[in-house]
């Protein structure tokens, strides 16, 4: 047997062992070294198969099949600075729990540490930021070299999909000649079944948690990021009557059923900067599923009261819990806590939370029909979704509004981030690759420099087919930081933060043969929404003004205050 | 003292510390967790100061100017996935052996493993890939926390200037606030003076080094990248008269003495493709300075004659040694072993080497006014630099162009590539950072894969003057990849490795505001860069084909072998 027909078994058995374990997607950047297993896995049948030059790019766009599909992504690159470029989106997946297959061709170990070009050492490059990680053995011709692999990869794929999920690391060094027999067919391969546990709690939590449920009327759930599912929440909050303080990443804010309106509160971002309506709304008990939210006056909130009880439910042992308040941390799925209980009253807690939430949306309401700014024109966005599309938001800014101005629904529209490390790094390439995987059409709302940071994430439009609509608020620099204490030092400010490009975006539009609108008013954004997208790639253009958007903000939140001060200083 | 004022001075003496020990240039990107030390180093005088917001460019730019500087430059970002971009850059400095100073702002260990947002690990964030790294107290109000910095600042620099450089990397925590007083002024701080070793060899090994080049006639220098000085090299070699196979890298094709001019032979790449002139010009004795040649001939022929004694002098413990036929390894300086001796003859070896050289230029001359392939294309620029400029090349074709085509002159042009680990990633970006430390025209030869993977570099232009042509060589595609042996699956190969974007570039010079022009022949070529340019950046975008560069390259190797025979074969 020549060298070229077992590398061909090793890699016919690499690729047959990762379609078994029910891998769908790979995602390939073009490179020598990995010359092998880009071959293996053209050549299978039963792969969704994408390109990006750019591997920072590459590995973000991964990311964003993964995190729609709750799925591992292969992700494969040539030695050297290439798999470097996969480590933003590596620590992004390893925090927000998304697993990746990453793989990573390698120079044999004789072309180690001697110099030779494109040779880094790929040991652990990813350090603490991947599950798992193993170095591969050079393709032999021999048994125990095919089990060896079927074993470890069929390890990492299970790594990568346990609770919690995240990343892992394969390394595999090839030796020239890289060329596969295209032809060759081998035995069949049969891997043995994986079975990935659910974490669920002990019947004696379960007995002491319904009773909690049961007796409490002053209790919150407050529902986060990264949920596996959200099935069988709201008949599971219908049945307790507590307010559920929806994360817009927790994704209940839409698909969310008529008789289960007044249980979702998306409006505590606004109330929770009124301090009379703070003062009286102390919960007894809170239970927050899923990540920590993006709300800051909800964690001054909870930092403040201290629930006496405060049950963080979290698959991971690493405890989110950054304001060292969690009184009980429960180490398993949310969704085995979603357990109906005997039916409980709308209590006046419950109604206090939900007229508050009526008032602030009554002035949301008001303010996005007086005002221009930022939230308003991205409020007219989340207005004209449609059923059956899906809502990205970039970190900064994005995220800020959606928690703000998005409101629940009964549409089924599913909103995305990348909340891991909250970066703005990478976001094109994710929300790309979300709509790759769930072929909805995408919306993506971003800022300036994080839509210039990963503008190479709209290459692999040139590869493959999409459907984006991407609103560039454009406050040219960086928007968030004018909320900083920052900001004051205008000396220096806008010199190091503002970092205003000047850039103009319709020149990448021309570059990407994308639908380009500029837009300077709610009016025209709206008109703009309504015409039709022709092209795979819209790029809408809002230009907003950065201290305009700080003061009509703090307008809005000092009305919303006022009302409530009203209700319940007296 | 409140929290402020000894952040100030925290700060304060963290600047004037990195000032005193001499480093010059701070790339800085605008964040949040970095403000701080993003002020302190805006309001010390005495720095260059550069931003841009992409990290990934940032760091290939400063690498760059530490490249061009040979002197460490601060790179410093904010916390989170920010600081996971500068890792391509990184792992190249370490490679190459270039002084980076990596400050990483990070947030208070009572925010980290606790789901705080941008907190990512960042503990030995950067692995292997860097000499030293430390994690930094919080700033303190007490004079050991000072004392502490001043001394670890000191060694991390000094670390990253010791023999072989590299890249070190701080972890700095800051608690909020971030904001320091700009007018706080503190007591001068004098940091204690250091002085960095040199490696030199011992008397004995000089020794039997002189005798050796004394009695040797066939003997070969070779040259390679990655030298810290060049000064004193010709008066060396003109004393041992032994021919000096100059990599583009080791910049001994520019700056050529006159009288030296025989000795510099830079056609080896195509001389050695001939077997006959090959076999009759094995050396007894090779002594390599520097890193390996890019040639891949002169490789294969070293690895084929293995000199009885083969010297590589490299001032690293890694031997750079893939082909495993070094027999000596001198850990010093290159230029420690730079000793003139008693002047020798020239030998009928030298002779050999020479007139065998002016048979290939002559070759190359004729092809080059015959042919209009991206070789004589890029020969054409190569003829049309004056003296006083940068030229940097791209990894992948461009730095081979530069190998085969670029001739010994007796002009002043440097000549600069990333070789550490030759990526395609941030080629544009080091350019621009080595013509922010030269201040001298810079010219960068580069395929549109490159190009495209690292635009985002022309955000620094935003910020700052600069000046830089870009020949860009579009053949819409990966080019090396045609040589390689994976071209023939042709059902696959496009697919896989051709990757053309078919994306234009008129549209990145409108969006950077550079002049541009489209060329595709020789004639046009050299009509356009006699043309003025007007603006900082212009573009040149070369219309080339990939299948006719590969015939193009065959048919010149084969007529220079061709009459290399006549000679040898005789």
């Amino acid at each position: 047997m020549n060298n070229n027909t077992y590398l061909t078994s090793y890699v016919n058995h690499f690729v047959e062992t990762v379609k078994q374990a029910g891998v769908k997607d790979v995602v390939i950047c073009p490179g020598s070294r990995s010359t092998p297993l880009a071959y293996g896995f053209a050549k299978s049948e039963g792969f969704e198969f994408y390109r990006q030059i750019d591997e920072r790019s590459a590995a973000f766009f991964a990311l964003g099949i993964a995190k729609a599909k709750k799925s591992p992504v292969v992700l494969l690159c040539t030695s050297g600075t290439a798999a470097a470029n996969f480590f933003p989106a590596i620590v992004e997946a390893y925090y927000a729990r998304i697993p990746l297959l990453v793989i990573t061709a390698d120079r044999p170990h004789e072309l180690r540490e001697v110099g030779a070009p494109q040779a880094i050492d790929q040991i652990h490059l990813y350090g603490k930021h991947v599950k798992w990680t193993v170095d591969f053995p050079i393709p032999e011709d021999n048994e125990e070299n095919l089990s060896f692999i079927e074993r470890h990869i069929q390890r990492a794929i299970t790594t990568s999909k346990a609770s919690p999920m995240g990343p892992v690391h394969i390394n595999v060094p090839f030796r020239e000649p890289l060329l596969i027999n295209m032809e060759q067919q081998d035995s069949s391969v049969q891997i043995s079944k994986s079975e990935v546990g659910q974490l669920v709690p002990s019947q004696e939590f379960i007995t002491w948690y319904k009773e909690l449920l049961q007796k409490e009327d002053k209790g919150l759930f407050i529902v986060g990021d990264s949920l596996s599912t959200t099935e069988g929440f709201w008949d599971f909050a219908r049945t307790v009557q507590w307010p559920v303080l929806a994360d817009p990443l927790s994704n209940l804010r839409s698909s969310v059923p008529e008789d289960c309106m007044h249980l979702c509160i998306d409006q505590y971002d606004a109330l929770l900067k009124a301090n009379s309506f703070r003062d009286n709304v102390n919960p007894n008990v809170v239970i927050r599923f899923g990540a920590q939210p993006v709300s800051k006056p909800l964690t001054q909130f909870l930092k403040a009261c201290k629930p006496n009880v405060f049950i963080a439910v979290d698959e991971s042992t690493i405890f989110r819990d950054s304001l060292h308040i969690v009184t009980h941390h429960a180490q398993v799925e949310a969704a085995s806590l979603w357990i109906p209980i005997e039916e409980k009253q709308c209590s006046s807690y419950l109604k206090d939370w939900s007229n508050a939430n009526d008032i602030s949306t009554k002035h949301v309401q008001a303010y996005l029909e007086m005002e221009e700014d930022e939230g308003a024109l991205a409020a007219t966005l989340f207005e004209a979704l449609s059923d059956g599309v899906d809502l990205f938001a970039s970190s900064s800014m994005p995220i800020r509004d959606v928690d703000t101005f998005y409101n629940k629904t009964s549409k089924n529209i599913q909103l995305y981030a990348n909340r891991g490390t909250n970066g703005i790094d990478g976001v094109v390439s994710t929300a790309l690759g979300v709509h790759a995987a769930t072929k909805r059409p995408g919306y993506l709302l971003i800022g300036d420099l994080a839509f210039l940071h990963d503008v190479n994430g709209l290459i692999v439009s040139r590869f493959q087919q999409t459907d984006i609509t991407i609103v560039v608020m454009n406050n040219d620099g960086g928007g968030i930081f004018s909320y900083l204490p920052q900001s004051t030092e205008t000396n220096y400010f806008e010199h190091l933060f503002g970092t205003p490009t000047g850039l103009e975006f319709p020149h990448i539009a021309a570059m990407y043969d994308a639908q380009y609108n500029a837009v300077r008013s709610k009016d025209e954004f709206q008109k703009v929404l309504n015409e039709q997208k022709v092209k795979d790639i819209r790029i809408i253009e809002i230009f907003t003004n950065r201290q305009v958007n700080t003061d009509t903000h703090r307008k809005l939140w000092d009305a919303i205050s006022k009302e409530l001060d009203s209700v319940w200083k007296a």
